[in-house]
């Protein structure tokens, strides 16, 4: 605890402790909640509220701030820093891995570090108890713009560790930023699950007034426990409210803004699922459902394996460069799938030199379709593998599990071409 | 006129000509419209009626089908191939591109062509004298992937000298592919303009059946009259219907679908304006109006810029030498504007040669801000430029601009933080 003088004075003239139930107000603006634990990277001059709704707000008592108690808290509620036990109940694990969710705001400088344990994360959410026994383990501790092949293949280890081992799900706190990177990645390297892994993140860290991580993390254990469920699903805030939650497929999730809660959201297909603030479940789509399947891992991954955004006056000398560097390569083109005539022949020329190339769109949502125009008959020509309507991200990170999995250019091709963790739809005519 | 034997006998036998309203039967399908001019790629088979709603669909009148006539056309309907003059009307300019807006499906191979020139694609759509006087002319007839530099010049150098003559608009059919691109590339070479440039394509080829080729291009003529909006626009069908249009700024529109009619978004703000099908106008934001200016050209635009996508796990030194081998560099991060920590040492070594680098987000919604995480503000050390919310897109295409524009390091900083063309938008608190 290192709140300010003001604020420690505050709490004592109140008997206030974490847990108990209080009133603030300052100036016009009155809130009350309970009050919640005080870290070492917080501002001394905030308390954090949790609210009725899950909600947990910063409130910065200013000189002239008052503060009351409203009720005592219930014994459970101030010892949230004990590990929680919930006998009887099912066993959930939660494999921290940093981020936002995990995160605090250095009040000295404005910024978010990574800075609590999942278990501190899992301390903050009570609630949590009630709904399963949770065994929370940090695996890394990374802002996840730094994610890369070894660390997906340290937390696929410790998910299929963790469902061998009975638990009914594993949550996997996560940066947002290369959320939708991992979701594919875990599932193109996990096989027969038993149960659901669901990655979860924040846009707003933990002690700041909206963040979003409790509400996420507790919609994601009663997913976990109340599901059948048993995929690789992103789960976030559904809407710019805290009222619903959305549960997508690993495959198909991508982050659609740098801000709002809201910012996840499926491409080419609709959430799997939707959820309430009371934890109940619609299924929107069919799934994979829970059994007593034995995970099966296969981790490997080619890392050197690009995805190349296409622009008009992209030089076909820097592309071929590039290009031979990697041992695999997706194009995000234009539209159905196109690059310029010039890039064609950089792209024919990698391509029997033995480069696997596939093509996405830069358009995101709809499918390539590389047999409507001349430019992209000639790619097909020149050996390009069309991406369906698979995300780009997802087609780099499915094409370097295949190159690492798989033998010779035809069995690439084929498996590229095939739907296999939900990442490519069968076709409609239109 | 190369119908098969088949559909030129019922034609003969219904003395039905071009211009003439016919009904069609094929099994149970039934379908009356305007008979539409047949051309050379044309499927042998196929008859192309507009609709009421100047909708065009294409019928194969296979084995038994019958064609009666419902009414003879007007004249004009039937002289559709003849110059268009609408006296004491407003000219228009229409500059032709290429694109599937300008693209006739060959029925041998399936494939679209670029085929029709402006004049045809004009004189395919009557309605388009009862709004304006058309002044049709091909630049030049590409698929917009072909897109580059020496093309948007042509353009822009047409344009300006279109509008300076007097028109009250300037038309650009385009390839869909690239439209975005060419629209931002206008919107910054082009000052001062006393009237519109609307950019307008078509998902689908004009002698398809649900072309939206004629509507958008009615549209955009009832827009360049009936506006008083004088900046760079696309516009397309703003849903999945015939019924309404959104009218784009140039800098803010991108291809969000490969296929849909609807593809075209605004990002980060609303459409400018909404449009139905009789030509009424709601403006949706505000805009530049028309006025006596005289119009600006400045065509300079570097041509070695590059935009980066980053990636999990993108290889460090591949990333360097494609920087290396550019003037200027857009980079779109993940999140809030982010790559991994050996990348911002690339990033800080070749900006301290002198590369301006600009950071956006893959979110494409939402805006970059790198004062929030450690990443962010190495970043900013490193010398990176906030691309605020740009698009990754337009910031590439004002880069090229700003570089070919401007004088030293500080003022391609400066303007690129700069809302020129309504890229940018005033930060507004969270």
């Amino acid at each position: 605890m290192s709140y300010s003088r003001r604020v420690a004075d505050l709490l004592r003239a109140a008997g206030a402790e974490e847990g108990d139930n209080v009133r603030v107000s300052v100036g016009v603006i009155e809130r009350s909640g309970v009050l919640m634990p005080h870290h070492e990277f917080s501002d001394p001059d905030v308390v954090v509220l949790k609210q009725r709704s899950g909600y947990n707000i910063g409130v910065r008592l200013t000189e002239g701030a008052t503060l009351t108690m409203a009720s005592k808290g219930a014994k459970r509620d101030r010892e949230v820093k004990s590990p929680i036990i919930a006998e009887g109940k099912k066993r959930v694990a939660v494999l921290g891995t940093g981020g936002t969710i995990a995160s605090y705001v250095d009040y000295r400088t404005g910024a978010v570090h990574p800075a609590l344990s999942a278990t501190d994360l899992v301390s903050a959410v009570p609630e949590m108890a009630e709904v399963c026994q949770v065994d929370a383990k940090v695996i890394f501790s990374i802002f996840s713009e730094n994610m890369r092949v070894e660390y997906w293949q340290r937390l696929a280890e410790e998910v299929a560790d963790r469902l061998s081992r009975g638990d009914e799900g594993v949550i996997v706190p996560h940066g947002t930023d290369t959320m939708g990177y991992t979701s594919a990645a875990l599932s193109f390297m996990l096989d027969d699950l038993p149960g659901p892994v669901v990655l979860v993140g924040a846009q707003r860290s933990s002690d700041r007034p909206s963040s979003d991580a409790y509400t996420n993390l507790i919609s994601a254990a009663r997913f976990c426990v109340g599901s059948d469920a048993a995929e690789v699903f992103v789960l976030m805030h559904g809407s710019m409210s805290d009222d619903t939650f959305a549960v997508h497929r690993g495959t198909r999730v991508r982050k659609m803004h740098t801000s709002r809660r809201d910012a996840f959201q499926s491409i080419n297909e609709g959430p799997v699922a939707r959820m309430d603030q009371l934890g109940r479940i619609e299924a929107l789509s069919p799934y994979r459902v829970k059994s007593s399947s034995k995970v099966r891992l296969r981790k490997g991954m080619e890392e050197k394996v690009c995805l190349v955004h296409f622009y008009p006056g992209m030089s076909p000398s820097a592309l071929e460069s590039f290009l031979a560097q990697h041992q695999g390569a997706v194009i995000a083109g234009t539209g159905l799938g196109h690059v310029s005539r010039e890039l064609v022949e950089v792209v024919r020329k990698q391509a029997k030199k033995g480069l696997p190339v596939v093509m996405t769109s830069q358009c995101l949502s709809g499918r390539v379709n590389l047999n409507v125009y001349d430019t992209g008959r000639d790619l097909l020509n020149a050996g390009v593998i069309p991406g369906e309507d698979m995300l780009p991200e997802t087609a780099l990170v499915k094409l370097m599990w295949v190159l690492a999995n798989t033998k010779g250019p035809e069995q690439t091709r084929s498996l590229m071409l095939t739907n296999m963790k939900g990442e490519i739809s069968e076709r409609r005519e239109a």
